[in-house]
């Protein structure tokens, strides 16, 4: 993509609005607009980002058996009067009224409508266990929405549902979706520590948050500093077999919010040199919630006995929007977003020095082609500013690889690579660059060590 | 992907409720489940084909220059009071208020919406031309929502916006959209035709629609022949070239739909045997409106002169959602869905006729696997039905291919590979039939003779 015909407001100051770190950069870095308080438009760098935080939540929701469906965004409130939740719902359900004066509400979630399909579409235990998924526009009356899509009010949400038998088949998938849920944070370059944690009003007896360690988290956490050290389940995780062992090895450390922390315990279970006192930001919630909308609802199978039974059921939240501003929380520098690979909105930034130089002109136009066919996404600064406001906007929407061509390099027969998480620089020929960047670590002598989640 | 363990609600019996085949298929297929009047789930084979359809679209207006961006699906009701469209706009626009009272709405077309982003972000004329799209749910309260996905209220639509200097320029955009769109119809096995229509609330003084002939279309259309003809242009079209003469062919012949035709003209202009009279869905509609959106919004760029002025836009619109009905009204038989290839939920169905027979599970599993590796889509019937049930289901969903293992034919080493449009069975060995599925047409000897558009 060529800058020159791209939409890229990038600003140079900080917005007064913003207070966190990522919603300044993602403002400043022409990701998103705010179109109305706590609702954005995705501008489109910012909508590749989210396109790719879907793409890897997809992934490993597929990988664990989950079902994609999509549900709309706007539900009949008489659903909602069957669970019991249409009153108990506070001021953030957004309530409608069509030109029928029929009550319509903006989804917050989807327990409701998912067993209102599940019970119309499935009848037998021979189905189960289903996990159904979507990631679906949610929307959430905050009283105060605030930090950008950290707490907007219109915001992408994967939500999935579980359908079991019984409790310990339930049980089960949930241990599918905790797995499936160390494995998308991680590739996402995220290191998120399950946490026990209330219910709420989704109700259940079992929950975990998923909380990304960031500086300008929401909430103080404590933990048992090898819950950082943990290996996360590589791909070959099997989701058919016992994954007991593998969970408890993350819930048998200590790790608490500080709205449920005990320091004592702390104290008592966790060596003075293993505690890490941080601050994290929630990105998931996983609920075992057995039949508390499956009873009301009445989502009922038939047993292997012929009798019916109400379902047991889970919920797995993802914030999907709010993903993009965790990544940033954790990985940002003073110049600007540094990128994780996997959800960087294009890999390679190449920036022109001298557009109209037809040597640079025509470097560019070969690497930016050559880049294409091996499947690399560029974006393309052919903009006609100065080399310093291009370095500067280059920093900021932190692409992973930075692919400099001048003249003055062109004399010696070379462009410069630049890694912006490292800050390190290479002078290499175009041949050089284009056999580096084929590579999953193009400044890495031996490519063999590394594993990706 | 197993059936066993798969949501696919299929109907036996056609609904009560379904007045048109499109329709009527898809609640019979499992592709969507009513949640209120014309607001629908999209189950998950609806859901991959409204994918697939996603798809093509976006594939096409990149290739066209259009860059993607996502706007929310709530809008502020003042943004429309810039442009005088909040009173006008009847009863079909949801008027929503938030808990503090602040009037929003649920956007049914994003004109507004866009010109407020471009205004913020783009201030020169070396922007552009500029052509942004989105693909995002819409509502629009219909007095009488019906016919499934062709007439709902919630529904997923495609709208692209231009920009440009001044008229000339405009209309170079507009060239380009309607390139695209030719492109678009015709990959997901559509014949679309483009008809010169009014423009309606939307405004300006140049629109097309696209309509495509089914039986059981919405409205009367009368062409000439050659129109059906028309060779649709290739992936190699130059966007950056003069598209005129390749729109003068397709605006030449006559073509109207009922409301607009001319009948003298009609039989001035075509000779008897080149005329057509059909029915027709429309699918797509563009529009030139010039500056009737930027004038009162103040959508300004300054020219190469440093004058301001204000933009040339044009809209671009696609029924995304309501596509899937259109394909299926162009392409169904009496036993059910025809999916083109481009569009299908799946490529192959693979039918086990003896589940738990130790041979019949093991071919279907390797087969299973092979077509995988081959990146071929499958679905994979290993439930306990009789065949009958079988193969009615697989008529009804209308995978291309159906691929089906039996003891009998395994007997004599063969299964039997059946393309559901033209009904033709052969019987092949594994091997074979996995080759002939590698191929882009099993049953052509010549595999070298078709051209995709």
């Amino acid at each position: 993509m060529r800058l020159s015909q791209y939409l890229l407001p990038t600003l140079k100051e900080n917005p007064a609005e913003a207070q966190i770190a990522s919603h300044r950069l993602m403002l400043r870095a022409g990701l998103i607009r705010q179109e109305a308080a706590g609702i954005y438009a995705w501008l489109p760098l910012g909508l590749r980002v989210l396109r790719n935080v879907e793409r890897v939540v997809r992934e490993e929701m597929d990988r664990a058996g989950a079902v994609e469906l999509l549900m709309p965004t706007l539900q009949l409130a008489e659903l909602w009067r069957e669970s019991g939740r249409y009153d108990a719902y506070g001021p953030e359900m957004l309530r409608i009224r069509d030109r029928h004066e029929r009550e319509l509400l903006y989804g917050p979630t989807n327990e409701e409508m998912v067993a209102e399909i599940f019970r119309a579409c499935v009848h037998s235990w021979r189905n189960l266990p289903m996990t159904l998924y979507q990631v679906q526009w949610k929307f959430r009356d905050e009283q105060r929405p605030r930090f950008g899509v950290m707490r907007g009010r219109e915001f992408l949400m994967k939500d999935a549902y579980s359908f079991d038998l019984d409790e310990a088949a339930a049980r089960r998938s949930y241990q599918r979706m905790f797995v499936a849920y160390l494995r998308m944070f991680a590739r996402m370059g995220l290191r998120a520590i399950p946490m026990r944690a209330e219910t709420g009003p989704i109700g259940g007896d079992l929950s975990h948050e998923f909380i990304v360690l960031a500086q300008t988290g929401e909430s103080a956490v404590y933990c048992d500093k090898a819950l950082l050290q943990l290996p996360v389940p590589g791909e070959d995780v099997d989701y058919a077999g016992d994954l007991s062992p593998l969970i408890a090895q993350w819930i048998a450390p200590y790790a608490a919010t500080g709205d449920v922390h005990d320091a004592a315990r702390f104290e008592r279970e966790v060596p003075d040199a293993q505690r890490v006192l941080a601050r994290g930001i929630e990105v998931g919630q996983i609920f075992y919630y057995g039949t508390k909308y499956s009873l009301p609802m009445k989502a009922h199978v038939t047993g292997p006995d012929g009798a019916e039974r109400p379902i047991h059921g889970g919920c797995y939240g993802v914030g999907v929007s709010r993903l993009l501003g965790a990544i940033i929380e954790a990985s940002h520098d003073e110049h600007g977003i540094v990128w994780p690979e996997a959800v960087a909105p294009y890999r390679v930034g190449l920036v022109n020095l001298k557009v109209g130089d037809a040597r640079t002109d025509a470097i560019c136009a070969m690497l930016k082609d050559q880049l294409a066919q091996a499947g690399t996404e560029v974006l393309y600064d052919d903009t006609d500013e100065r080399p310093g406001a291009k370095f500067a906007r280059m920093d900021l929407i932190g692409l992973p690889w930075q692919l400099i061509v001048g003249p003055r390099g062109l004399e010696t027969g070379t462009v410069e690579l630049k890694h912006r998480a490292s800050s390190e620089r290479r002078e290499l020929t175009a041949e050089a660059v284009l056999q580096a960047l084929a590579a999953q670590h193009p400044f890495d002598a031996d490519q063999t060590g590394r594993q990706s989640p």
